[in-house]
């Protein structure tokens, strides 16, 4: 159920309406909006009657959801969201660019490739400290030193740290350090972690898994949300298919799609999503074009010698190229929608 | 680096192996088997020097592996693991039945089927206390009630209890109530929680991932193991594919190929890996009759009240139909290899 | 549209129907089954309408279909079909062995190995002389002087010949040389082909595409019925996945679900199916236990020598080891609905 | 093998070339290229001796081919080539726009759009008269009156016409009254149609399958060149996966792989590959971006009446704000090589 309030709706007529949903048991979640409030209703077993909310002064309408996600939804919030992380935003008129190192190896790796970033504008520093790695005996990262390395990054170089947790230590890691807490494409249906997360106080960086639908993925992000936590990026790193001429298959077409449902802002992950460093620049283009929020780049000063991933790091002067390539297409193809703060 | 013990050797020249493992900073997995014990080695960053071992009385060889798996690999075992689930096992001569609800919903519900499952003269039981579910307003299991029900079912039918962890908590819990701590298909590659199982006492039933690759299955395994674990059971439930006449599709092939390669036990899930009522007894003859050491089937009383998945679970008589055509074609396919007990 | 006759209905009741089918300018397609004939109606663009036929004399139904499919379905005729090919049939009580090498090389080889299918009591013999290659500069067939030699082999062994036309002219030679006619996976839509072979006079064997979704699958077998060769059998042969471990991803859930909706026999290829040796036993022994009503084997007597695809040949003894199995196998699954010949 | 002319060799040289391979029994494939001739040898079973070529005079190497395609090779040709289509091209530095109805339906029709397309600026004019369709009873096209009609547009608007062959009668037909020969996705392995239209004096469109991998695209094109016909252009189309958000999961990943492999100009069918009116405009964008040579894009005055796949069809006045917005994409995208017209 999703309540919409009226324009004119007083914050005392708001406050009723949460009041109400508390005494039913529900979960009332206040969404406000440019031009007006609406409130998404959990926690309900079965239907819940809209005769309880129909006559309250300010509501303009009780909607009935059948879409199997509802705080995700424009259904609940038209425009589409600009989410704060650390100093600056995702979601809004400018490209967010998020570049850096796949694995925080060294301070002196780490503070390279950040000069680097700073430099070329962007606003947002990648660098894992925990790596989900596929064998038991391959480098599974730094831990909190590598999160402190990154938190002296944000105060010499004014980055925002968007940095990976796996589990529940990982994530009151990352509050403590960093700006965003990833969730990484495996962790994507860890529904334990996605509630912890949902409970942190710093913005979510989903991933999508590498065989999730569309509605799975909204519905991951809803698991967030369901929480608390509204502030949500959603980011396409590459699906599995059939082919070998990539290691993932990046679906860029998920990024309209997900436009089309969501309110969420939209990003792509080229690097993962390739895994070919020749790709990364087409593919980065051709996310920007297609309307991406923003990029996720990996960037070593050599990435023969990284811990990981290096066959699709960018080299310093390979991601200054990258990003002004992007930024031209950016100014041609204009955000479908009208974008407004939270 | 593997090192396999002489026939003859004895414990003492065994202990010896061990300690120049440890004092070189490495960990040992002493694995005994039928003929000879082999040792693997974990731990180590790049190659281990073959000369620490090759003269140490009762060493046989030290064996170099170049493959991403260790303790999973018939090379460490080349007999076929027999593990041991409560009072049964799971991996010998008989079929390993693993019958039960998809939810563990109510005393009254449990019961029911429990004694139809132990009257068919399955040694298991499955039930989900902890539901992972897509959608975060869907079911989510009755926690640690559920388990209380599961622990008197054992107590009152002499079942062996399989039962779903999500989390650290889910993992003490089933340690706690239950015989085996199952990994879900989702969590898979949800590592943190992998070395955490690794680490419990119980075996493990891992579910291969939607879109896992042998070797991602193999190497979540060796996860577990790396942490000293030993006890796992694989389980194939279904891949992500393009076709829509089943929810997934089961790839009875990974039994052949993962008993090629390793000693673990291989059942399947036709209920998960089908999704349809009607497919599940089809599909469990097929995976009898491809090699599988056992088959995880849902049974419900009353499939259309069902809190989740009712469309796949089976009446208590088609299941007792099934266990029989099963037990029939069990007889007529030989198992492979030889087998023993760990 | 679908008009079902009464048991009682004469011939010349049958005949009227026909006529004023013809009349309305749409093409009738009588299939006369055990108790009843029912009469597809195909041609018509729009709906037709039922008042044309429910007063004729015989009539006892005329059924509005919104399947896309019609005559490959049960609604025409519910008992399974019984296809005769040559001097035997595919779809009846016993299991339908096809097995043979995958191209025509030579008379040497073809007859080493047309002996020992005989022996096996196997009644139908396969191999290429057409082959479709990847690869414009792989082996490509011996052409009709392969065709004559497995002519040989029928007059000699008593073998039924299925072998590949990939074109008009091979159609022709097949019906020509040859029993059935088989349409390859990458040919699985070359409608074209599809209606030609909808003109001949053998029946077909269709195997399913590599992307082919179960729809897509019957309305291929429904190009081919169209044109009024109702002769047509079904094989799956391992669709396209992202996994490594097998070449192909033999998808046995599509046999119970394609013995759900048509009444055509369903046989599985192993061989192609996984492309690997020693997987073909265990998912040929997976294929007669979840119904499938025949096999398609690849036997050489030199593997390694083959001219295309021995990676996934049995040698004669593994073949001979490979239908004993089965056979014990089909013994157990009883053919789950009764099935009448044509 | 692949024998490279020196940049000083003479014709009378070449011929020698040529007339040394042909002795041998071996069929060769002059390229031209800007600065020296490349000749590809086919029609070897095994390796070809050096011996024979690297004396002759004129001769600046001679290489063996170790993959399994020769003749789309960049080793062969390795500036990209430029595709006569008509009286225009494909490949060069204008991006191609191949526009127009999914099927021609009527002269009305087909010239309305066909005004829209030639007012845009676009060179090319696409209009299925044959159409592949997945039911034998759904619209199957007009056939030789649509191919005259096509034509007609040629005549009136002076676009070249781009148009399917399913069958060699269809692409007798193509040559007569067309400029482009497009092979569909369902054919891209019809062998016996692919070296067809190798002997076709037409250019050929080249569609991947939806299962295809990238070594399979480009031998299907290599199969077309080995009869002789060097004007091949390749088209993604989008392949299947397990995605329901669109029709297909287009791949444009496979852009930049191919142009690192292949001359062969690569577009993309952004129709087709979502299925979705919706994404057809950001997925356009986002083709370009990637630095595809050339789109196709359908284009209909009605979509919700058109005869087949009106659901992915652009209104006239869709179609030209998505030029205008892929032509300012295309300024910014420098093509990363030199192109060089045959």
């Amino acid at each position: 159920m999703l309540i919409v309030m009226k324009p004119t709706a007083t914050q005392s007529e708001i406050d009723r309406v949460l009041e109400v949903i508390d005494t039913l048991g529900f979960r009332p979640h206040p969404m406000p909006g440019a031009s007006r409030t609406a409130i998404g209703i959990t926690g309900n077993q079965g239907a819940v009657d809209r005769a309880h909310f129909e006559n309250l002064p300010g509501v303009a309408d009780a909607i009935r959801v059948t879409k199997p996600y509802k705080l995700v939804s424009k259904d609940l919030r038209p425009e589409r969201s600009v989410v704060k992380v650390g100093s600056s935003v995702i979601g809004g008129e400018e490209l967010a660019m998020i570049a850096g190192p796949c694995a925080v190896e060294s301070p002196d790796q780490v503070f390279e490739v950040a000069e680097v970033v700073a430099k070329s504008g962007a606003k947002f520093f990648r660098g894992g400290a925990f790596k989900p790695r596929t064998s038991p005996y391959a480098f599974q990262g730094t831990g909190e030193e590598g999160l402190k390395i990154l938190a002296e990054v944000r105060d010499q170089f004014g980055l925002n740290i968007v940095t990976e947790a796996m589990d529940e230590y990982g994530v009151d890691l990352v509050e403590k350090y960093g700006d965003c807490i990833q969730i990484g494409a495996r962790n994507m249906q860890n529904f334990s972690l996605l509630k912890y997360a949902g409970k942190a106080s710093k913005p979510v960086l989903l991933k999508r898994g590498l065989s999730a639908t569309l509605d799975e993925f909204l519905l991951a992000a809803e698991y967030v949300m369901a929480e608390g936590n509204y502030d949500v990026i959603l980011c396409e790193r590459g699906i599995r298919s059939f082919g070998s001429h990539a290691r993932n298959m990046l679906d860029l077409s998920i990024v309209p799609a997900l436009h089309k449902i969501t309110h969420l802002p939209v990003i792509v992950d080229p690097s993962h999503g390739t895994g070919r460093n020749y790709m990364v620049d087409p593919m980065a283009r051709a996310a920007v074009a297609v309307g991406a929020d923003g990029l996720i780049i990996e960037v070593h000063p050599c990435p023969e010698e990284a811990l990981c991933d290096g066959a699709q790091a960018l080299l310093p002067n390979q991601y200054l190229e990258l990003y002004s390539q992007v930024a031209a297409i950016r100014k041609v193809v204009q955000p479908e929608a009208e974008t407004v703060s939270v």
